[in-house]
């Protein structure tokens, strides 16, 4: 018999998938659903996006280069001048996805077996893409009463082992809506100087900061410019989820030979989409602005609705598309699939996102659940409806 | 310091790659390349690639399932089913080009330190591959004089250990063309079986096969229909290269779960090249039809005029866009270097791929070169004619 390996074994099963099959159960029975979780914006992409690739007036599709589109890279060296960082273009990489990215950041800066260290609850995506790449994640512990801000220097190092290689941060954070304050970024940089740690952060949000809360981007951090790596992609900053374009950047040039060869080991990214990532970058760059005064309306309007839950634990959230929230329940996994299973308003249900899945200390994160307001006012209000008179109905022990 | 990982340094710079410095250096004297070096077909992509793509009505982009497009899959099932093989769609999956599904059936199929057996030459890519996956790649020597095909069963058990976990094999073949034929497919098959090996046929090349030669599709072997992964793609299919859609199909139920979840950790592949896909799919498979005579009638060109050139040795290959070629020369890379610093007809040159970087086995491959017959007949006959008065005048002897 043939046999399948070990280490893609290991590669978990996501919560959000384990939930998928209720999610289809629900539809059969013609219920709608309200996607609370999933960071995929309801906002339209820029026509620009579509009008670029549209005009592509070759009918041919060759390979792009390898580290990526060379307009497309000048464009992104220019989007980071503008934020005051000079990358090389050939320390700029497109990937498929900022998905690819972290991978190849995990897989050269990592061997077998070898550990990273990022703050949790952390986007559960990590655990998989470190799975892949045969990496562990240890913990750093933030904690919904402290807004999931960083803990004390001593209480970060404590975590470090003669394994750790890197730490792996996403700021603003998936899954909290954290923002790291100036401060917290040169904690972190601090300790990856004296540790001789690879600072991996995940930078994809960047933008999307409310209420003028100061951070500062890693790109920023000359101290760490040799050892860092800055992870983006297009998918939240311009609503382009589908068009997996992400970007792996980095002032190192040993690093960046090393992205190059990793790059050039599937040829490409694809043509067209960096083509239209391209005509984003260069024409509208506004969609940004545009774009952040109605995620922070509905922040404001999700924390607001979710408060008035009776038991509802949170803090609200400086930035991202997210909010980590405890229940007034045992266990979020099952109220989740209850919702889908038992539970509708109008041939109506929520679907959320359990918690545990963004932790890595066992026990930790099961009365909560990461909420995306990615959706319009009038279905946030909807869905928050939904959860509240679904909590009242809700008793699990009278179920089983 | 911080430091690179091994495993990342392991992957290796592509001879390709190497010779890019000289075709940059090539085209800032303003000579004109002529490329026989990549296998990007120079057809244009079927209007109903772009035309699918271009009706799209949304302007939301959002993430394509991750194991891909339903309509897409779908296709592919029906594409599957009249070539006589029938898959279920959920062991169907659409993967970032053929790269990403042949590192997913590494990383499933074998260990860290596992290996895979695979007929010498081969696709350079699969090394590159490997390493990402650390998994080493044995050969399985084939030569030009017997056209590159299998050698007898005993000498591929000989290269079969307790690390061999699969046989990895291109048929069409890239790098040589040869087409294996229904035995050589019944062998195959049959020592996978002896020796529970997995079997990863690479057919993207599929239906580019001349002259009626025979062969078979591994999808098509019931005997190891549970220990066999079909590689695909649209790049060579449709000369859709740059749109990165690849496929991954297994009858194993437990293995396509665990395709599932790698394909899940890079969330999904883009979605409007999958549109375009299954547009070229369900409207346009002539287009294979098509494209066929157009190589045939290329690679008899090619064939016939590089053996009016003294000293070239090669044998007529049976599919796929490629011939391997042994050169009157002492090492090919040499050669492709001074065509591309030193040689020009009219101010164009010609861009080769040294052979070497396609052998596993040391100092194989040295006087050879890899021709990709993916341009028209004006192109190839002054291609062929800048080699043919390249190997007169070439005397590295005087050079060095």
């Amino acid at each position: 018999m043939t046999t399948i390996s070990q280490r893609a074994q290991a590669i978990p099963i996501s919560a959000v998938r384990q939930l998928a099959l209720y999610e289809s159960e629900a539809k059969q029975k013609n219920i709608q659903i309200l996607h609370l979780n999933i960071g995929a914006p309801d906002l339209d992409v820029s026509s620009t996006f579509f009008d670029a690739i549209k005009n592509v007036s070759t009918h041919q599709l060759q390979y792009a280069p390898s580290a990526g589109l060379a307009e497309l890279i000048e464009q992104v060296q220019l989007y980071y001048q503008k934020l005051g960082a000079s990358f090389q273009k050939k320390n700029i990489f497109v990937t498929n996805g900022g998905s690819e990215a972290l991978l190849y950041a995990f897989i050269a800066t990592c061997e077998k077996g070898d550990h990273l260290l990022a703050p949790e609850p952390l986007y559960s995506n990590y655990v998989s893409l470190a799975k892949v790449a045969e990496v562990e994640i240890d913990a750093i512990p933030t904690y919904i009463e402290e807004g999931f801000h960083l803990p004390s220097k001593d209480q970060i190092i404590l975590q470090i082992t003669s394994k750790t290689k890197a730490i792996l941060l996403s700021n603003p954070s998936n899954p909290t809506g954290v923002v790291y304050s100036v401060e917290e970024v040169r904690l972190i940089a601090e300790v990856a100087q004296e540790y001789n740690l690879w600072i991996i952060a995940d930078e994809v949000y960047r933008e999307y900061i409310y209420d003028g809360f100061q951070t500062k981007s890693f790109s920023l951090v000359p101290e760490v410019a040799q050892q860092t790596i800055i992870i983006d992609s297009i998918s939240k900053r311009f609503s382009a989820c589908g068009a997996r374009v992400g970007f792996l950047l980095t002032q190192n040039d040993a690093l960046a030979s090393i992205f190059l060869r990793l790059c050039q080991s599937r040829l490409s990214a694809p043509t067209l989409e960096q083509v239209g990532a391209t005509a984003l970058y260069r024409e509208d760059m506004d969609y940004i602005t545009r774009s952040i005064p109605e995620f922070k309306a509905r922040r404001d309007l999700m924390c607001q609705l979710l408060k008035e839950i009776p038991g509802v634990t949170l803090r609200k959230p400086e930035g991202a598309f997210y909010i980590m929230v405890e229940l007034p329940v045992e266990n979020s996994f099952e109220f989740a699939k209850w919702l889908l299973t038992e539970f509708s308003i109008n041939n109506k249900t929520v679907m959320l996102t359990p918690g545990e899945g963004f932790y890595r200390t066992p026990k930790r994160g099961i009365k909560e659940v990461r909420i995306a307001y990615v959706l319009n006012e009038e279905r946030i209000r909807e869905a928050v409806s939904i959860i509240a008179k679904g909590l009242e109905c809700y008793h699990p022990s009278t179920k089983n």
